[in-house]
């Protein structure tokens, strides 16, 4: 996902508010930690695989199914479902697709990652979204991306069996040429505008109204995503101008909402940045506090 | 995983050189990203859950290929076996179980994981490995752990399908006692020592050693961690005294590597410690460095 303002504001007020000289580590020759396991790491390029394969078996078997005249439900939530009463619409005979994001779902930004773990030498500056420099990044960075470990291999699968391939980012609506192109760079292939490649227009971060036009047109058999608005912007609806970090985690062991992920639901791992870097030491650590004695 | 001495001394060695007030965060009410969506992010949670998902699914209709009388191969890799050449055994008439590694891969160390983000002040002591302290918290934190999401309900369903759970973990065997009341205190279960609890009683922190002596009972059909040496110790192998990282990452692509994540070896994610948190800006971003113009 595009990082959203809400992160900026808040990670621009922690900046306000620290010594200029906190955080600071211009003598490390090391990125901070989730940078090393995200874009470095065997271990952080095996768990994308594993997501990767998960995916491209679940999607060829529910294809499959469609194409056997077995009834097959669309991953999108229907309209007006909710996240404690989730529901899904029948495909009927829509031809099969798969919607993903991009950025740190099929892209590694790396050339942006370097420079924010990097060159905004600071902790809370590494951490806050700098919407300016990302703009520039969008039209320039096309050929400095990679793709995400086993990204090109599960779109391949996909295209073979016949399945179409979907992006919607919340990526500017005016990037829409340098993104295509950052995608055919990666080895993803081609996207077209309006068809295959949605980006967003309005400005707002949000995803529903895309993913209810994708599947007017097709059966969406899976989505992915780094980020649970990749999958319903319900995740992220705030509560007293925050995101409830605690409640937001807890929900993901309700039954329906556990069952989803690696059935229909594909997550990508990304420590980096977006909402799942949030949340003070009461909502990360509420409970179980130790000290070695 | 249990964090190694290698990874200590690195860190240690960093923390001596760097000035003496980078990096500390008395000020900040945040703990590090890759904390908070570990151990506090819905993204976090549903990463992990995927993977347990995914497994389940797999382990069950191993096992009942088994039953059918069907070839099934080990999961562990073949005496003789190498990271080019991997090669897996049958399993005859062995009974299936699946292995787990234990520390944030069944369990989250809560307790030690708030001291290491918070009591220790700076970045680079939360990077590093406090042995003496980890070996208090294997004593005393079996109440301070809560399960990985998803965790309670992948062993449950294993052993309902009459699937042996086997913990094979490198917490000291010293701590044997004290292990199993931390996996009973989090749900899952019961652990009995030398049957189907493993721990690293050479203290050389290898585990295919003990994967052996498992593989000789039991048709081991998944195994899960968050560290590949819970897979094989042959992804430890260093290189001029180093972990290497860049090769290490590039060998998931190869074929027989990139095939088994989510089909025989399962990873939950772990930015916070351990192997994959290792590496210079050399190795992480070693090409497609931008800055914004």
């Amino acid at each position: 996902m595009r990082r959203l303002t809400g992160a900026l504001a808040a990670a621009a007020a922690l900046l306000a508010a620290a010594p200029a000289t906190a955080q600071t580590r211009p003598d490390s020759d090391q990125p901070w930690r989730e940078f090393q396991w995200l874009y470095g790491s065997a271990e952080g390029a095996a768990t994308s695989r594993q997501a990767f394969n998960a995916l491209r078996a679940f999607a060829v078997i529910q294809a499959e199914r469609w194409r056997m005249g077995e009834p097959v439900v669309q991953r999108v939530l229907a309209p007006g479902a909710t996240l404690d009463r989730p529901a899904f619409e029948s495909c009927g005979d829509k031809k099969p697709a798969v919607v993903f994001d991009i950025d740190e779902t099929l892209l590694l930004n790396t050339g942006a990652e370097y420079w924010a773990a990097a060159k905004q030498q600071s902790y809370e500056q590494s951490r806050a979204f700098d919407k300016d420099a990302w703009a520039k990044w969008e039209k320039d960075g096309a050929k400095l991306v990679d793709p995400v470990p086993g990204a090109v291999e599960a779109v391949d699968t996909l295209r073979k069996a016949d399945i179409a391939v979907i992006f919607n980012s919340n990526r500017s609506a005016a990037s829409m040429q340098e993104t295509a192109e950052a995608l055919a760079h990666a080895g993803l292939g081609v996207a077209e505008p309006g068809k295959t490649l949605f980006l967003d227009s309005a400005g707002d971060g949000k995803k529903d109204g895309r993913r209810a036009t994708i599947a007017e047109t097709w059966c969406v058999v899976a989505m992915a995503g780094d980020q649970l608005g990749d999958f319903s912007d319900l995740f992220n609806a705030k509560e007293n101008g925050r995101l409830p970090v605690v409640k937001r985690r807890q929900a993901m062991g309700s039954p329906m909402l556990a069952r989803m992920w690696g059935q229909g639901w594909f997550l990508l791992p990304n420590p980096v940045y977006g909402k799942g870097a949030e949340g003070d030491f009461n909502e990360i650590f509420p409970k179980n506090r130790w000290k070695p004695h």
